[in-house]
């Protein structure tokens, strides 16, 4: 043990006494978002700079006491927390929070890891620009937290995931070195795209400690509205019209479905929630425009318009100003919280082609109610991306801990079997921490997975980055 | 060599007697696009489908032979060409060159890497979708090559460099393992971005088989404008207008310097080039819209009057159809044959912060004036996204050769050491190969350098993949 007390000696020296906590209640750092798992830390250490971090990872490097990098902690898969040992150090970034320039000129903006991304977007807002990520966790998940899980949300079907976002990175190896590459640049073909092996990786190759993030201008208008779709197939019809109809201009496209919405309506009544009874799915559909609101409302006419013509929507309301599109946004966002209100239930964050989505639904929804009897199906999600989370909701006046218990597992093997025929993922925008890991060795190609673990042992060779975390080794 | 005779017997086994060339005129495969070096090839091998790719690479790798992956055979940098040993194998993939899947309710397109680009354009136009991917080698480069050097071109100001069009892979690895990732989803968050990691690894690493690439809905009106603009800062501020102003419709964005219009206007005399008497700097510019041409025709408009009260703009001219659009691109697309036609030049590919542009040119047109009386810069680019083909072309009525040979290392020497000044890359668009290889080491952090070695050692242990391009082991 002299060696752990030598290393949080050392590990104080770096960062100062106070900012290495190893007493009282470190829950916040060693518990999951979703409180699935509790770990135990030998310290949360927490530098001030890109500089503290080199040299704290090359003191848990030196002392051979693996690293758990940590942002909001707010992941859905146990990949930021430490494990139960007591012996990895949580390196939480959350206090290099600084917006360090905006170049309005080039639209970018450098941020370091721990900055909160509302506080991120709201920066970039008040300077005239769009930050566009956007997620259900704005308020206490930080832009390096999105970057190493490569965080999705709701605004993806316009600006891509978060890695379509970054421009360049500052990441401290696990050797400790500093990579500097916070260029900004647009184009540069020198060599391998270091920038997209750490984004995404969990923490498990190095720190990201900084990113240059792209802006884009602030739309001049942005509209809502919520339509009536009388099945999946008509949802990915109205979606292709969309794409064509507004172009970029389409910048959401949420569908959710009737038993998702009904759980809406009985938990949070005092919502309002257009077409629930009547419509097997609906779908939220923003439009954005760069000139004016006019022009946004005579464009989404047209969309709704020929779409109620070629049948693809029944029905649609448009939000006629912001409080009645947050309302409808709000339906979407409920989703979760309404889903936890009504009881356990098993989360399946899955994408498949957006082409092949209706009939995956059909199949693995006609599947599960034959081998679940009784079992919930709450579908929605990002259709737009091709990302429905698909989550199962025990049967009505049951148990739902003992169905969880007892059929979490099977219901899991036949969604993900079902996911590989179709060729799809399962983990669309969550990542895989600890919690799909054994889950990714049985559905991913074992070349791939040999490919990612030649990566892992190269650049960290003595697994110390985040150990256990997306590959087995 | 009786282990060559053997190798070549094994490869003709694989691809058929007719597929493994190794008499007569091979300088299609074994002289580089800017001719610069010939390298003698121990066979071109030209496999029909994967599975034989991945049979040719295990042969190869068994006789310890390397493999020089080769596309149209287009690049820049000396990166797709046999070495002068007579040892090394070219794998071409001209013949896997099929278009597999269109799927338009993904927006995906699923193409093999042997395609030419402007039969994927064409193919995927008659689809009805715009593949947007556009740069001058179009009718011979593939689409393979593209994704192996990251390509660029004239529509990344909005679509991004080839890597962004990219959705998945298939590619064979060192081992001669058939890693398929072509799932076409657009977010996966299941370990390692493998797909980033190959795309611009010019063949270092495997070799891509086959892509799917990302479609778009066609624009309904594509319009192009002359500016003519009184300065580089101008320049950027007229960007910076076309960004609020047009959005995602800002779809083309070139500078050309005053003399590489000179240059056109001189070889060409039969082009019509506005404004290039008196403007210092002229900008294309091109506007899509999914609507009209009339509200394309209104933005635009809008965006001129804007530019041109606020100073960023002199003058304007407006393309009336396709045939004067074709015309204005056709000026742009001419400079670099002009500069040809002119003589022996140094040709750069560089990108720096957009806002940072103008002062590095201001400075370093400057240092070269000064230290290279009467060199003549023929600079021109993708502005739009930072990338300058910062060129310089040997001073007027002298020996071009030996302008060349004596000061093409100290001109060299000084753009990137003010490219490095301004954090910026010396290779935007092109790529290394062999051309820039020691070039790299000298200007990219060693940090990066270092990750880069592990990863090449981990990916391809016994260096067999294309080596001698991008990294110095």
């Amino acid at each position: 043990m002299s060696t752990h007390a030598d290393l949080l000696e050392t590990l104080r020296g770096i960062v100062g006494a106070a900012n290495v906590l190893t007493e009282g209640d470190l829950s916040a750092w060693e518990m999951d978002w979703r409180k699935r798992e509790r770990g135990k830390a030998l310290a949360v250490v927490r530098p001030g700079n890109t500089d503290e971090v080199a040299q704290v990872v090359k003191a848990c490097a030196a002392a051979k006491v693996s690293m758990v990098p940590q942002g909001g902690n707010t992941g859905m898969v146990v990949g930021s927390t430490p494990d139960a040992t007591g012996e990895q150090v949580v390196l939480s970034l959350t206090r290099m929070n600084k917006i360090r320039t905006m170049d309005g000129g080039n639209l970018t903006v450098t941020v370091e890891a721990g900055c909160i991304l509302q506080t991120l977007q709201e920066a970039c807002e008040e300077a005239g620009y769009l930050f566009p990520l956007s997620l259900a966790a704005e308020g206490s998940c930080t832009i390096g937290g999105n970057l190493g899980t490569n965080a999705g949300g709701t605004q993806v079907v316009r600006f891509g995931n978060t890695r379509e976002l970054c421009l360049g990175l500052e990441v401290v190896t696990a050797q400790g070195e500093v990579w500097n590459g916070l260029t900004g640049l647009r184009k540069d073909n020198t060599g391998y795209d270091l920038r997209h092996l750490f984004i995404g990786s969990e923490g498990t190759l190095g720190v990201i400690t900084a990113a240059v993030m792209k802006l884009y201008p602030l739309p001049a208008a942005q509209l809502t509205a919520l339509c009536a779709v009388p099945s999946l197939d008509a949802a990915v019809e109205l979606l292709g019209l969309a794409h064509k109809t507004l172009s970029s201009g389409l910048t959401g496209f949420e569908v959710m479905g009737q038993f998702a919405l009904s759980l809406v309506v009985k938990h949070f009544p005092q919502q309002r929630v257009p077409f629930h009874e009547t419509s097997p799915y609906c779908v939220v559909l923003e439009h954005s425009d760069n000139v004016s609101e006019s022009r946004a409302r005579e464009q989404l006419e047209r969309l709704l318009e020929a779409a109620l013509e070629q049948g693809c929507a029944t029905d649609a309301v448009v939000a006629e100003n912001i409080t009645q599109a947050r309302a409808l946004w709000h339906i979407r966002e409920s989703i979760p919280l309404a889903q936890a209100q009504e009881g356990l239930n098993i989360k399946h964050d899955i994408s498949i082609a957006v082409s092949r989505i209706p009939a995956f639904v059909q199949e693995t929804d006609a599947a599960l109610a034959q081998a679940f009897p009784g079992a919930r199906l709450v579908n929605y999600g990002h259709l737009g991306d091709g990302n429905l989370h698909y989550n199962v909701q025990a049967p009505a006046d049951t148990d739902a801990e003992a169905f969880l218990r007892d059929q979490e597992k099977p219901i899991n093997a036949l969604v993900y079997a079902a996911v590989d025929r179709y060729n799809g993922s399962i983990s669309a925008e969550h990542g895989i921490g600890s919690l799909k890991r054994d889950k990714l060795a049985e559905h991913k190609s074992p070349v791939a997975l040999a490919l990612m673990r030649d990566i892992k042992k190269a650049l960290d060779p003595h697994n110390l980055m985040n150990p256990g975390r997306v590959v087995n080794l």
